[in-house]
């Protein structure tokens, strides 16, 4: 009887069949996600039926998922970073091995980040839906030569990020508790998030963890007409105090990648100045087919 | 008397008032731009009556308005980088001084060509435009890392252009009849244009001169699904040519800061593919500053 593998994420190998020929050609069996969507806690433990592997993305493998597929089902391979979703004391209690990729998102993330600066820096977005309306409207905006951009988190995302944006001549401010200052050795400045967002022109999040680090009172510590871009979670930030900060123009333009709902329908869909992505951070061929 | 100083271009210190103050402060009499946007050749002489200096634009600046405009006119100073609209042989003869400002443009146009290369390479026009209508729509699209690019013109901006595309890890193929081979230390591998037209993914033009390049012979020579950027002018390229080449898929996203004409209205307006802006390479407050 051949191994049967389920695949959890609606987009693996989508762009490229690279990893489902290594499966198939390994003698597996593979069986897709039918949905085309994440699936839902009922979806996942039907989809889970006789398989012996999961390839998981972030449906909900709580212990009720994960004792219905045990105990024929002993591993899963989560495609990406992120392993909230896995309840890990269940699968060792029903003997599943669960991993992950944590390498994959780096350059994927950063890239994105570096493009949805750029996109809000120049303008590119309302310029280019003007001229396909057929009007010529020009944009100043600003180069990154000498932005002052604050990075908060400085782990393998905050660090790819910053390594870009040093080569576009950007000014680095990093707040992140865990780094030592010393090891700060491309010219960056350490500080404290209060000095950070007093000074930045442009704020990044690379932070981990849950918590809101962004409420109301930060914002009013920021800068008039920053930048904020997030592509690590929604709720590092306060909805409200964000709308709050675009309608007043304390932030001058948003990226979110990571929203507080996904599928996001929120306030922010109904602003210009919010750029807006559908946590696709980590959505490279590359990326993908390395996971 | 003061002197008195024209502006050409309309965009001139409309972001940052530090060039007026510069000029106010050394007793000169400044006369803006009162059309607010490019003159004809009868404004243009209108408005250099009575004028020592010019800080010019794309306003021509042909025979006809040199000679109406001296003796008092003395000098011309560019705000850019191309100088075709002048006529350096009547300026010569009416004993007017013409200067330009090569070095300001470059970094602005290379971030320019990087930012709208992200932008096409991860979808985030149209994800955006999606989201901003409730939809959640996740493309996968490419990163740069091993992304093989041909620069057609290595001179300051295409070099420029090249380092920041480095750091993302792209392969560089680059085609410049004036560049030496042995000048390329960084991994740029020179080829001739039908090798590089051959190989590469994505192609931008940092061209100089006025000749087309690529018209539907060279079309023809490209991979399919190929990206072409074009911040260097629209004459560069066969705009038949290339509407063939969208409508084929050989050319699968097109992003064009330089156009035809200007303001552009043309066939490429109607192409989700092609991402467009109005002639903007250079506006940065950074760089229009240094200018």
């Amino acid at each position: 009887m051949p191994l049967v593998v389920a695949i959890g994420p609606s987009s693996f190998a989508a762009k490229d069949t690279t990893p489902l020929q290594m499966l198939t050609d390994a003698g597996i069996e593979v069986k897709g996600n039918p949905f085309g969507r994440r699936l839902t806690e009922a979806e996942i433990i039907q989809h889970l039926e006789g398989v012996d592997g999961l390839i998981a993305g972030l449906e909900p493998l709580n212990r009720k998922v994960i004792a219905s597929a045990a105990p024929r089902l002993k591993a899963i391979a989560r495609v990406g970073i992120g392993v909230a979703n896995v309840d890990f004391d269940a699968a060792a209690e029903f003997g599943v091995k669960v991993s992950s990729t944590p390498d994959g998102p780096i350059a994927a993330v950063a890239e994105m980040t570096v493009a949805a600066l750029l996109n809000i820096a120049r303008g590119v977005e309302p310029m280019n839906a003007a001229l396909h309306r057929g009007e010529w409207k020009k944009i100043i905006g600003f180069g990154l030569i000498d932005t002052r951009v604050l990075l908060i988190g400085y782990g393998r995302i905050g660090r790819r990020t910053g390594e870009l944006l040093r080569a576009f001549g950007a000014e680095l401010l990093i707040h992140d508790p865990y780094v030592d200052p010393a090891s700060l050795t491309h010219g960056e400045k350490a500080v404290s998030l209060d000095e950070g967002l007093a000074e930045a022109e442009v704020i990044s999040l690379h932070a981990a963890g849950e918590d809101c680090i962004l409420g109301a009172d930060a914002f009013a510590k920021m800068k008039d007409g920053v930048v904020l871009l997030n592509s690590a979670r929604g709720g590092l930030v306060d909805e409200a105090a964000l709308v709050d900060a675009l309608n007043s123009g304390k932030v001058a333009a948003t990226w979110f990648d990571a929203l507080w709902q996904e599928p996001y329908t929120g306030p922010l869909t109904q602003y210009d100045q919010a750029l807006l992505t559908p946590h696709v951070g980590t959505y490279t061929r590359q990326c993908r087919g390395g996971m």
